[in-house]
């Protein structure tokens, strides 16, 4: 099985610029999720919607990629993943989550959790919380300068976490040639963790150690 | 803290005929979600399409709840959690899952994720795997006739899982007391599972051990 990254030589400026426009049109589409949720108006109303948010796609379908954005990288080491699920600048089912990374193996990231990530009534889904932590550990585990897969996940469940702001936190607690194990957590900023998470990642055998310059390892987590 | 379950007396029928009408926008927006991962039109029609967007929004947002879906019953039994991230009628975030239950406390689903699930290159997010398993497994203990909620979730991940047509599994492995123990996975259709999950789920010790005419406790996992 094949995981190709892209080499797509587009100068960075480029990149930035698409992605600029890109992002606002996902923050609409993502509100459009929010309202579609919460609306009350009458039925012959949100069908009416219905006809128009049909056409948008339609115009978006004029030009597209045969299947999904995969992860791009350019020559100047910029890489771009607009797919993903958790972090991708073009995915309106992304938070999306921006995640800042120390040097010595820690990160974290605060965002707030709308309606459209809810399980139990005014919480958020619990497997939400997993999506968020795989995405935060994957990315500790590589530190963007290695290649590294999910090898186990225990997610311990403490207390309901509301619908609302979060921070995410997660820190490398050993490494031992390819096994690397990452601790992490989720909660109420400034309170008790609502879930705290282990995960074990691997360097694959046919990976090298660490790739300082590997732009394309960048965000291929998750 | 609470959670809470909404008594709206609707009837059934009405609740059928709006969850028909929304879930028809909601599959546009998921359309509108993917076609804006994928599009290559330029930017400038990009732009376009973000100002139509906003525009239905707004028109959703003419009237609204003031807040996330929650969980809501009638006193006929019916109940609906259109919300919900992983099988929410009206959240085009849930890809969605229909999830079918035998009464032997074994469940299953089939279903096909796009674009807007990617972690690596062509693959399922580990995350968006984890979703998936949480939602079913959550249900899978609950029977939708006990109120439980998820202890301890351990995911081990065998393979990449490529986007595309999948199939969950879940089945209760053990119960004792309050304590439910599921086994679930995800992959391929017909192939070696991908992820393999163990979910470890506690009825609270306010919760009644057995509820099952507890309308209010359908779909309250997640």
């Amino acid at each position: 099985m094949t995981i190709a990254f892209i080499h797509e030589e587009i100068p960075t400026e480029q990149v930035e610029q698409r992605e600029k426009v890109l992002s606002s049109l996902t923050d609409a589409v993502r509100d459009l999720v929010d309202a579609t949720i919460r609306s009350t108006v009458a039925d012959d109303e949100l069908d009416a919607v219905r006809a128009e948010v049909e056409a948008l796609a339609a115009r978006l379908r004029a030009a597209q990629l045969p299947g999904p954005a995969g992860v791009r990288y350019n020559s100047e080491g910029r890489s771009w993943n607009w797919g993903n699920a958790v972090v991708g600048r073009g995915n309106a089912v992304a938070p999306p989550v921006d995640i800042t990374h120390d040097e010595f193996g820690s990160a974290y990231a605060e965002l707030t959790l709308g309606a459209a990530y809810e399980g139990p009534p005014g919480m958020v889904h619990g497997g939400v919380s997993a999506l968020l932590l795989d995405q935060i550990m994957g990315e500790t585990a590589s530190g963007f300068k290695r290649l590294t897969m999910t090898g186990t996940l225990t997610l311990r469940y403490r207390r309901p976490l509301p619908l609302g702001p979060v921070r995410l936190e997660a820190q490398i607690d050993r490494e031992s040639g390819r096994k690397i194990t990452v601790e992490a957590r989720i909660g109420v900023p400034g309170e008790d963790a609502a879930v705290e998470a282990t995960g074990l990642f691997l360097i694959p055998s046919w990976a090298p150690l660490d790739e300082s310059a590997a732009s394309w390892s960048r965000s291929a987590e998750g």
